[in-house]
């Protein structure tokens, strides 16, 4: 069974086999696995003197430890987004007690760097700005340099969920970049991870709205004995170190996005063929996940007794399905797929 | 390699043999394994209309949840302990921001019953007591039958942090009790959950301080439509769904107990054969985790280059070392352990 989903998604053999070994937590063994994890996952950023914290959970506890965290309890957080990933920043936002704006956009378009430009500038409250940079909702990729580059010529503090582009796409460097074990890096699901300057997750000190969720007490017990505060997911931090080296195997991110690439430009033309459109022009479409317009129910489950599972679509006011392109997949898994899917259609 | 450490521990070849598969989150067959996995675990509590609501992260992350959730913004906790998990719970409450007191007994000796009769007749803005079952940094068992009694004597709610115990010991009916995949269940860590009634779960919608760790969401999710609201760890439910066979075919938490109470037995035996005085009077010993008086770092590494990870104490004004005496671990464990032991003394 392949995965052609948002995540988690489809692993490697090796991966998985990281798995069949037990680890004590505390243990100097995994205390150095899981250094080399950080050092590995900070190093996919640009930007000197950062430091990633690992954070147990999905990637959306790490979102929340890293608002939690980062805005002052004083701060105001600018969502300026396009979709249900925003949303759910905004919503943390609410629930944790941090003074927010969220702007919405249209989910078929990207971000407008000019548009945030003048919500910067109307608003001199604002202290930090959260993006997404893709929005696997629709499948689409955000100008994250552009983006990027507004916030810092307002002088504002930017978080960026990077969730579904982080090992792929392009990175720049912001004020914390989010991410998890389980998307395009190609590791089992349990654990996101923050990265984000030495110096700001020591200023980051009592600002928490939570124990668990952090983020500078979780970085300040690693740097003073590499051991997290509470028990680590062992086996996904061991499969996330076997993933890693395969990423540096395949070429690095620009590797990944290529193959990537290769597989959405595949489905796009592919699912074309059969008559399914995307949703997204061309342009802003995100090698991640492709959505289609319609919705299918029978289809799924007559593509999954084929061997892949495609999701619904999650956009409001469109009716859509999505196949994914990234995962640990086999050169001929798109073409196959789409096989299963005019196999579907026929029977 | 075998760790006699309070978790995570050795788990069997077959629980990790389970996390080869990879599982679409929101697919069917994972629906109905997570659903499994949660009608198992609350039926290893008494109680009627019980829920078992997992939570992504370590077991605080759970405990963390339930005091948020459970919990009312109006409320007042007793944090009645002796030890550093009850500790942590009322670090947890000032963090979140939940009234509490905190009463801290004797690490060495059991909590009193009279003593928290004394306490909640003393103080009728108590609504909730928390209670930590086994406290691992000793390795002391709490008597939880008598504690809860008193407190349902007194009309206050229970919360219980059976992280040390849930799968082995005898448990009583409470308002929440928390536990963890990575325990005396002997699945990976990754997974904590709540037991609690369904409608006092449904009556916590609001009370949560976090998105991530609201355990009425998570349970509203759940029962709508079998769906956790974010990504789960699957390849740890998985592991945990053979976990549970597992425990089921051992005799369930009665001939898990019994493994276990030969394991500390022969540990006492053992080491006291050696010269090593157990840190507890042998009635208060919970048979998990066994505390020994001293500090012997070399020791730690002599014993783990013959194969088995041991730790340090947790105990302020106490110099111990601690030997656990659970996990899926062959019979002849503990009688190597100690000869490793013996071993590493005469090096």
């Amino acid at each position: 069974m392949f995965l052609l989903t948002p995540g988690p998604l489809t692993t490697a053999d090796e991966t998985r086999a990281a798995m069949a070994h037990d680890w004590g937590s505390r243990d100097r063994s995994f205390v150095e696995l899981s250094a080399s994890v950080c050092r590995d996952l900070a190093a996919l950023v640009p930007g000197d003197d950062l430091a990633c914290v690992p954070m147990q959970g999905s990637g959306t506890f790490a979102v929340e430890a890293a608002l939690g965290s980062l805005v002052p309890r004083t701060g105001r957080v600018l969502v300026f987004h396009n979709g249900s990933y925003g949303a759910r920043i905004a919503e943390i936002c609410r629930r944790i007690g941090r003074a927010h704006t969220a702007i919405a956009h249209d989910e078929l378009a990207p971000l407008s760097p000019a548009a945030l430009a003048e919500a910067l500038a109307r608003d001199s409250a604002i202290t930090h700005v959260a993006l997404v940079h893709v929005e696997t909702g629709a499948g689409l990729r955000n100008p994250l340099a552009e983006l990027v580059a507004v916030c810092r010529g307002h002088g504002r503090r930017v978080i960026v969920d990077a969730m579904s582009s982080f090992g792929t796409l392009p990175l720049v460097a912001c004020d914390a970049i989010i991410a998890a074990s389980g998307k395009c890096l190609e590791g089992p699901p349990g654990m996101g991870f923050v990265i984000a300057r030495r110096d700001a997750l020591a200023a980051a000190h009592g600002n928490a709205h939570s124990l668990a969720l952090d983020l500078a007490d979780q970085h300040a017990a690693l740097e003073r004995d590499g051991q997290w505060r509470f028990t680590p997911p062992t086996h996904v931090v061991a499969a996330l170190r076997v993933a890693l080296d395969r990423l540096t195997a395949e070429g690095g991110p620009p590797a990944r996005l290529a193959r990537y690439q290769r597989n959405c430009h595949a489905l796009v033309a592919g699912m074309t063929a059969l008559g399914f459109a995307p949703l997204l022009a061309a342009e802003h479409q995100a090698p991640i996940i492709v959505s289609f317009r319609g919705a299918f129910p029978e289809l799924y489950e007559r593509v999954r007794a084929r061997g892949f599972v495609i999701y619904p679509g999650r956009l409001a006011g469109h009716a859509t399905f999505r196949i994914g392109c990234i995962g640990a997949l086999p050169d001929d898994a798109i073409a196959n797929a789409i096989a299963a899917v005019r196999d579907a259609l026929a029977h």
